[in-house]
């Protein structure tokens, strides 16, 4: 009797990239190696619908190694919104190379797809186990008490959201307001960040403008005023999804947006020029960009250690037998001052196309500060590591 | 007899600020300490008009110390054109408070303003040392190997690019092209940095354009095709002040710039449309922004070694009498291994309000790409600490 052949598994990145998402391809693959023939999807959804399949040998294995720590996306990711034919194609891509096992690390829509891609298999009496694997700098992931990704990027805009405002503080007698935009399209939790190393009123930032609260500009104009005569200078972050009170795009009110540019920006270029001209106070929109989700510099080490776990854990998940899931994070301890976390699992349908709002208790009651919960929250998932500037730094610049 | 007085030395920081614009100020004061009586100047040259002086006592230098790590300006810096009225005035501060010795930590237009002064005094019969300190992430000051501030900046340009790129690689199904804008009004220093680690030809960034080759839309549409053509994306790096043939700054082309907004930036967001209008590709804009300037994170440590020792060795030449001179950088070791340098001086008039632009060799014929002389003059300056990614390091996406 030959020897019997292995399980198939196909495994394939979605969305955009965060900078720990291929330490989750690698600990995935390395740990499912042993039990199943690993195929890698390319370009995502697409690469699925395309039957653009790659079976892991050692060599492949070797080379995505050396991709662990570097941001993108070793397999080639993508946004690509599938249609029901699709689905149908990509389950019958499948059942061709007779894989049995899907997996795909990706977020809330990326979960919404696999469960689709599970029911339509369920449809077609094809045998497939499903697993979703979370990834997300957004953190707009429910189920999960944050997403691998998240850390590093929330880690990006505490750093750089002080040294931007610091440096504007050097510059008051020239400058006056800046106006920083992280990602979130529908979510604060990355803004809410940019608050992190905040330790007193002076310090930057001043005012976060996130999506669960209607944008007021009226109000926003009020914030930066008063800030202006208190301090002397003023630096606010909004998500770039941010909204006025009738549900409209703050961004589309920009003239930035064109018919190629599909991509969200352009809320703080509209307020700084609204600043400009209502406040007449010299203002400039800073735009985070690309550097949250990719700059390897600013991995938190927490966050790669647990996308390591859970890709690991839903290896272990799916030769028990597992399907329909996504592994998630379960904080042990926010009572105490270790921070653990342990690895479990929620339902598909509990996460798929479902996007988790920030808390209120993490939000100050004006929506436009963050509590001290929200900073221990962060803590350990940014890195403890990273501190504010000095104690009691006081400058000359500040004062009067 | 009284204890005889310390004479008194003023300084103050002008321009945009760098990651180590503290570093050199506070060098500058502790070794200046034993001799001088100190005063800080606030907000650059305005408070030098508006007798804005502080003085330093052991109180304020430990304050000083715990900023010496920190972006921005301790004494606030800022932009302040002074007309000839101020510089009278300027004069007539300092003696006022008997201040004969001025020392500014700046760039070249910080170095004409100081040598006007200089002029000045003289006309006054008014006995005034005039020191310059270097201090500019362009590295557009003449006569100096390269200036503060730089290094720290050309690391952070090079560390994001890499990333950023990549990146976009891993997205190439839904975007196809970014354009990366870095500062550099007149000059590419910066713009050019962004190839340090660049290793092959599919890596990104795949083409620069710097304000000292005349920008022409038509080739670097060229550029971006045959690009697409052969790697499937393209990431290039354009300087803020790219001009084309008639000298018009590409910048201005754009849409976003308002009364208010002085500031340069939007080359990046300009070809960014027509990219997508002209090739109909999804063309992403890429600030890189103050992050350049005052990232914590990305400082070199040679840059911030170099900083204090210059900053130390202008209070030296103080102390012997000099004037009218900037502290410069000198390179002793190009043709061996290891990176060595030594302090020299130069006179004011000769950097006094000029520019200096990337030598010709540093770039290829086309002007596009770096030279590997550069490549070898950057690496002690940015840190040779900081590497590419793993070698032979080689990704699916990159496979058709």
């Amino acid at each position: 009797m030959g020897r019997q052949r292995k399980p198939k598994v196909a495994i394939g990145q979605a969305g955009g990239p965060t900078a720990v998402l291929n330490s989750s391809l690698y600990s995935f693959i390395d740990k499912a190696y042993q039990d199943y023939e690993v195929y890698g999807i390319k370009h995502g959804f697409q690469g699925l619908v395309n039957k653009q399949f790659v079976k892991f040998d050692n060599k492949l294995l070797k080379q995505l190694e050396k991709s662990r720590d570097v941001p993108g996306a070793f397999l080639g990711s993508g946004r690509y919104p599938m249609n029901e034919k699709d689905m149908y194609q990509s389950i019958q891509n499948l059942k061709e190379q007779q894989i049995h096992a899907l997996v795909f690390i990706g977020g809330n829509g990326t979960m919404w797809t696999c469960r689709q891609l599970e029911m339509i298999a369920q449809k077609m009496n094809y045998d497939l186990s499903v697993i979703g694997i979370p990834k997300t700098v957004d953190n707009d992931l429910h189920e999960t008490d944050h997403s691998p990704g998240f850390g590093s990027a929330a880690r990006y805009v505490a750093l750089s959201v002080r040294d931007i405002g610091k440096d504007l503080q050097a510059m008051q007698n020239f400058e006056s307001v800046r106006i920083i935009e992280t990602m979130g399209r529908n979510v604060g939790w990355l803004t809410a960040a940019s608050m992190y190393l905040k330790e007193t009123e002076v310090q930057p930032p001043h005012f976060i403008y996130v999506p669960e609260r209607p944008f007021i500009l009226k109000n926003f104009l009020h914030d930066i005023s008063e800030t202006m005569k208190s301090i002397g200078h003023a630096t606010v972050v909004v998500s770039e999804g941010i909204r006025d009170e009738k549900g409209e795009l703050i961004s589309q009110l920009s003239l930035t947006v064109d018919k190629h540019n599909t991509v969200l920006g352009g809320a703080a270029a509209f307020l700084a020029k609204t600043v400009s001209k209502e406040l007449n106070l010299a203002s400039r929109p800073e735009l985070l960009g690309m550097n949250q989700r990719c700059s390897q510099l600013y991995v938190s080490p927490q966050d790669r250690i647990e996308a390591e776990a859970l890709a690991k854990e839903a290896a272990h998940f799916l030769r028990k037998g597992s399907s329909g899931i996504m592994v998630t994070i379960i904080r042990e301890s926010l009572q105490t001052d270790k921070y653990m976390f342990k690895i479990g699992c929620t339902d598909l349908a509990k996460v798929a196309g479902l996007e988790r709002p920030l808390p209120t208790h993490f939000l100050d009651e004006k929506g436009t500060k963050i509590t001290n919960e929200y900073r221990n929250w962060l803590r350990d998932i940014v890195g403890s590591d990273i501190k504010g500037y000095p104690k009691g730094l006081t400058e000359l610049v500040l004062e009067k």
